[in-house]
């Protein structure tokens, strides 16, 4: 039973943003996670020298961006929107350049995740890719924190509940859980994590995102190469908090 | 890559009602899960001899039944509403008093998944009490199948989700998955199996029954005894199908 003393900030798991109405997030913060793709190309893209990455969700916005003279990515159903300068590959932002640039991302399930968390104290982006540097930080911040998983279309997928459980592994001395819905991300994640790709490979997000031909962009995602930056939302953007 | 000749049916998990628009249940077969303790209440009963266990929402609505002359059950904060003949423990239903007896059984989570399920082909009851002739049943329908787990107050409660596992890693070979609810409710399954009552009494739901002194009716409720019964609702009330 839960020790009365118990002072330890609260680690929570949202499976998908259709249950985030039975999440609070004020005063606490929020990790969005969309491991395939959008966090992770977030993740990748801050470590590889680009200032800023806007998220938008729907390609009008991103062209009125582009009318201003910003860098613009976005893809329809797998495929780079002709007048874009990118995808969303996350090989797409490694080069020079895209150093020190402003990059206006269309990502419809990520983006919608960053506006509901409208409230919060903090937000950040999480993925395997930067995953120590999201453990230090929730752990140093010390305070309650929701863990969004963005989904597909309102619907649960696993490769984003997979990082909610690595997540919530790794911290559960240092914060309580309080509702099942946490409890068995962590057991998923530690059931899974031997063979994760093996386990993704069967997951219908995988097969869907397979057909567009992206493995390597997921299998990428799926790794940890210990980039060592926490993706903030600073009202406008992600940029290295 | 799913066959394109594979004309099994599909099995689904649908996790909390608050995630059951995403699910149609027209012509399909639904499971409804309750574990703790609705369905395995249901399921117990008619293994033991009553006839009918009608569910219903409300303490009104049983008050309702109560003065036409039936049997009634419910508690209210786990204490057995003092004017009606039974409480909700599936211990209660196990007596000569209760044969051939049609009961009124007040049950908030269930009777809504129950009543959210209308358009069904087929309602049946499932636990793990009666998991093999669940299993059979499924098989033999070989029809597309929901596995509605009924939750606490539309939030995620992981007996449920864990005994929809039982069922899709049962049925995994006869049945298509097609989406990552159904895949992780499997993979978690599998993992937690050997020791599930262990990893339970991590679960919230637990530490909340457990407080209110039922831990007898939950070791119950995640046992095994092989009971040969399968719960079908008639339109009113769950009957031996």
């Amino acid at each position: 039973m839960t020790n009365t003393q118990d002072n330890r900030p609260i680690i929570e798991v949202c499976l998908t943003p259709a249950l985030w109405y039975q999440h609070d997030p004020k005063g606490k913060n929020v990790v969005v996670i969309d491991i395939i793709r959008a966090t992770s190309t977030i993740t990748s893209a801050l470590h590889h020298g680009v200032a800023k990455m806007i998220p938008v969700q729907t390609v009008e916005e991103a062209n009125a961006y582009l009318e201003k003279g910003y860098l613009v990515a976005g893809e329809r159903d797998g495929i780079k929107i002709p007048h874009f300068q990118f995808g969303n590959s996350p090989f797409e932002f490694m080069g020079e350049d895209v150093k020190g640039k402003t990059i206006i991302h269309t990502t419809t399930n990520g983006t919608r995740c960053v506006l509901m968390s409208k409230g919060a104290h903090q937000i950040v982006a999480g993925s395997f890719l930067n995953q120590e540097a999201i453990f230090n930080w929730i752990r140093q911040e010390n305070r309650d924190t929701i863990l969004f998983c963005a989904g597909w279309k309102d619907h649960y997928v696993m490769d984003d509940a997979l990082f909610a459980g690595a997540v919530v592994r790794e911290l559960a001395d240092d914060f309580r859980i309080i509702d099942d819905s946490t409890l068995s991300a962590k057991l998923l994640y530690r059931y899974v994590r031997e063979n994760m790709l093996r386990s993704i490979k069967q997951a219908t997000h995988f097969k869907r995102l397979q057909r567009l031909g992206i493995e390597q962009d997921i299998k990428f995602c799926m790794s940890n190469p210990h980039f060592d930056v926490v993706p903030v939302f600073d009202g406008e953007g992600f940029v290295k908090g």
